[in-house]
């Protein structure tokens, strides 16, 4: 075995470990748990997120136009709508992220860098990448971790930072905390749970496990079938520092409506969590 | 408007009018057509197509195993997954092909050649592009033209032949028809229906609708959704010369049980096509 795979193997190791001691402590999220946020605290989470294959020009500005308008984090883009971003926030406060090996993940690792440095060339400040998904659930850590640098190598040498999807609905608890731990050793800025097009987006209790592994050092996005402001609270509550979504003007709404009226927001939240998880 | 800008727009032009005479010469498919194929001829129409995002090592080598034992034209693979295929299936008479742009299509031109050229690099015979989709509906039909040109003549420079998913599902007949011509316009070898990744996939009439616009020079591959040896026959009826298919072995079984019992094959097909397309 290589000192490569020994290294790998370790990492996934210590990451099992982890979770076990997670899971012996008792640690649980209340279905409850929720956070105060304002406007502009909410906005400043959120990656305002158009990755639809049939996605023409005019939804691109509309994306940019809203980022703006509501101070959001970034706008998550294709590759090729990069430039086209880059025109319409020039000079705005609002960051331009894009993908690579989106959403499947099984490309060559040398074509998810270029892909990334080739976004980064057109004007893209993040980079959200799938990671190797067969790899990792043939224990493959090595390829899984190789992979993972190699792009996080490409962007922090722009200093461009990096999110590495995991997708959780295809994995089992142990190799969500595996890819996790892989990620982070390999550099990842941020971990992040779902391309929203492989099957189920993010839960709380995905988010907080996500958190377990990683610790505090690094970024949680969490991103798929967040949908309105009790999603953005719960996932926040778990410990994410991120959220990709499409409704990021309808939760700013709810929280509008929310202020303007004073309304307690308890009770509501409940019933939309079949809906949002 | 660019001579580039000039020569998309006419290229368009014509296919909206061939879709209209087409139309109006009441080619239309009968829902009983149907063609007999004997085993090999049907398993040298097949691409054996693997490309779920968590695939591991054991289920490709199982595809290259079953492309060999069956004589499949192809095996159909993530880009990672190409030398993996090209050890497996070396000196067999079965290519490895791969993908590029897939499944969402919105990279950039100059990523998805990149993709294909190191996929060819590693040993992929044939290359399956997603065009891009937005453009094409936004009416930017001379970016879709070097879209597809580019990677085309990437492919082509190493004898690598190129097949452009349109991606019926997401498009109006008119768009099927455009980006038919384009494709055509661009060098294609192939033009396929779908990825089997945005929702429906092939049917027999949008191949028909493809075969009309494109003529007998080059190739239409249906793919998606392609179950049976009944869905098969009526792709290949309808104007297919080549099949995407997962369930290669199933269709192969179906004929060696026909082939043995030598039932006549009326009745059942009536039942499946509801669900097949």
């Amino acid at each position: 075995m290589s000192s490569r795979e020994t290294n790998a193997r370790q990492i996934a190791a210590e990451a099992m470990a982890r979770l076990e001691r997670w899971r012996g402590g008792g640690a649980r999220l209340a279905p409850a748990d929720s956070v105060a946020l304002r406007a502009e605290e909410a906005a400043a989470l959120i990656d305002h997120t158009q990755l639809k294959p049939d996605a023409g020009a005019e939804s691109i500005r509309r994306l940019c136009s809203e980022a703006k308008l509501y101070g959001f984090a970034s706008v998550c883009v294709h590759s090729g709508w990069v430039p086209l971003c880059k025109e319409q926030l020039d000079g705005a406060p609002v960051k331009v992220g894009s993908v690579t090996g989106f959403a499947l993940g099984a490309n060559l690792t040398d074509v998810k860098r270029y892909e990334a440095e080739q976004a980064i060339s057109a004007g893209a400040e993040e980079i959200d990448m799938v990671i190797a998904i067969g790899r990792l659930k043939d224990g493959d850590y090595a390829y899984v971790l190789d992979d993972i640098a190699t792009v996080v190598e490409a962007a922090h040498a722009q200093a461009v930072k990096v999110k590495t999807i995991i997708e959780t609905c295809l994995l089992t608890d142990v190799e969500k905390a595996v890819a996790c731990a892989l990620a982070k050793a390999a550099g990842a800025d941020f971990v992040k749970t779902s391309t929203g097009f492989n099957g189920a987006g993010a839960t709380a209790e995905d988010v907080a496990l996500m958190r377990a592994i990683v610790g505090p050092d690094i970024g949680v996005k969490a991103a798929g079938g967040v949908r309105t402001l009790d999603d953005l609270r719960r996932m926040v509550a778990a410990g994410a520092t991120r959220i990709g979504a499409s409704a990021g003007v309808q939760i700013m709404q709810d929280l509008a409506g929310e202020s303007a009226t004073s309304a307690p927001k308890s009770g509501a939240s409940g019933e939309k969590a079949g809906e949002a998880y």
